[in-house]
């Protein structure tokens, strides 16, 4: 396989290495991927995250562990065994699928196959990043949430690859970034990419979000998607929700930006999407590279869902690498990949 | 002055203290309150916090230093200290308003305007307990945000109080606490008074508050507010604006519950309530007695107002001592106290 290297997954050496998202900004560690138990453990982790890197460090393990001599039977155990890491996650089954498709064909066409989604996922970034930027209005002020950038993906980012080509063509103001509570990857993840790449930000907590509408302080919402259903409603990351209710109360624009692979033309609406609920101390504290603290009664009963469920009725536009789309645009759309 | 003993204020053989808040639920820690800067430390750094407990510190403070021998002209400049160490809160005006009336007259008539305050807040908090929990279902799921307990008041509470009396009455199922970042005191407080209370609760993120709604697990919203405009605009803590618009858009009943001491009828609007901006570090990350974390980048840039106002038009219903008001209703009573 070719080397490559993005802003959370390198192939160097015949080495399949990812960065560990819980230890930034606080520190640069690359992790070795070399066993599907593995990689299963650091998504679950959240060492890996973004629906897009996710897929593509399954697909790329998979073939290291093709050019390891793994049989093809061995192979599709280990998709499947992958498959069931992130259940909310649509990239990860489209991406597993196309490689179960070409693992009979043998090593070289399995590389071939993962280079290949490799690359068109920078290219889908760019794609996106584009008709996003096309969209927002000069000097914007934009509002985001969880992260969405570099780090999720191979290339710029969804939410934030928007947020990069506004930045790039001068028509970015500033960005409000949502700390994203309770893993805080807008605290921890954007801001930080942010910073590395000279953009303007001030950090909020995820509460801050309306009050800031109400004050006019932003023009539009971006968000990305883990997985968008045939009829437009979205699951993303716990709080977009909220903010989608909010930027429909203020008369402003929401944008879910996504690759088109996160579209499931086989899920019909978003109550078809199975949320994900994670463990108890994630919300009585905080455990991140800087330390954890639990705050809460150590006994706090607890509701935690990973993800929510924004209807396509408060979302204005879907911006995809093929473009952006309003709602009867999606439908038409959508009745083409069925 | 008579020895007394509230759920975060107490007066024992001529000492009084106030119940260190930044330490729970970890710690239960008492500090001595002898001194005005002190106690203006105490509200900076929210030791002591929750607009009636607040004022309410104040006005013991004035009455054992009278006892000590301050004279009135020294009394009048402590009140003048204390006015500026929380701006927002109308409590803390009206109290020692109150107090600066009677320092003319002498120790007694200081002592006993103090207590008689304090009695007051008792008073109050039963009876926007009664008024509050008549308004709700049967089995009742009741979100509420921030602190308006015992810890905030000398009696049971606002918002909690209602909580409290509606589980008394058998008509609660349970409370969905939200955390309320930066400072928590939903996390920290709210839940370690529930759990003290053994009232059923969960503990959420602020950003699950719209999805809770959006699952049809959420009958009311019930808030405290540190100061209501003459036309019902209210001040509180950051955070509850997005619940208000939340509340709004899912049909859910949206209650602030105060005592009337905290409208001020010679402020016309919300927009005339000043909102006071604390450090970026709040946002940065978090410090409590379990430890300190800071997760963004150290230099990030924050916004971090600490109260937002939510207009009367997202207010179902003014839950005051002197009973629960409609928005017509509360205008009549405005015009009753100017």
């Amino acid at each position: 396989m070719q080397t490559f290297e993005a802003t959370s997954i390198r192939y160097i050496n015949g080495y399949l290495e990812l960065l560990d998202q819980r230890l930034l900004p606080q520190q640069v560690c690359w992790l070795p991927c070399r066993d599907v138990g593995i990689l299963i453990e650091m998504i679950q982790r959240l060492q890996v995250r973004g629906a897009p890197l996710i897929g593509l460090s399954a697909v790329m393990l998979l073939a290291t562990l093709a050019e390891q001599g793994w049989s093809a039977v061995k192979l599709a155990e280990a998709a499947e065994q992958l498959r069931a890491a992130r259940p909310t996650a649509v990239n990860l089954m489209n991406n597993l699928d196309a490689m179960l498709a070409v693992l009979p064909h043998g090593v070289p066409a399995i590389v071939s196959r993962a280079e290949a989604l490799f690359a068109e996922d920078r290219k889908l970034c760019d794609q996106m990043s584009e008709a996003g930027a096309a969209l927002l209005p000069a000097n914007a002020r934009v509002l985001t949430h969880c992260n969405t950038g570099g780090l999720a993906t191979a290339g710029g980012g969804t939410a934030v690859g928007v947020i990069r080509q506004a930045y790039h063509l001068g028509k970015l103001k500033q960005v409000w970034v949502g700390e994203t509570r309770p893993l805080l990857q807008g605290g921890r993840l954007t801001s930080w990419e942010m910073a590395q790449a000279k953009i303007p930000y001030q950090l909020i907590t995820d509460s801050m979000a309306a009050w800031l509408m109400r004050l006019g302080e932003v023009d539009a919402v971006l968000v990305g998607a883990d997985r968008i259903a045939a009829n437009g409603d979205f699951a993303n990351k716990i709080g977009t929700y909220g903010l989608a209710v909010s930027a429909h109360y203020h008369k402003i624009p929401f944008y879910v930006v996504a690759p088109q692979t996160t579209l499931d033309p086989r899920c019909p609406d978003g109550q078809q999407i199975p949320i994900e609920t994670r463990a108890a101390d994630e919300v009585r504290g905080v455990s991140c590279s800087g330390g954890s603290v639990i705050w809460a009664p150590a006994d706090a009963r607890v509701f935690n869902p990973a993800f929510d469920v924004t209807p396509a009725s408060l979302v204005t536009a879907w911006v995809l690498d093929t473009g952006a789309y309003d709602l009867a645009c999606l439908s038409d759309y959508v009745s083409t990949l069925e």
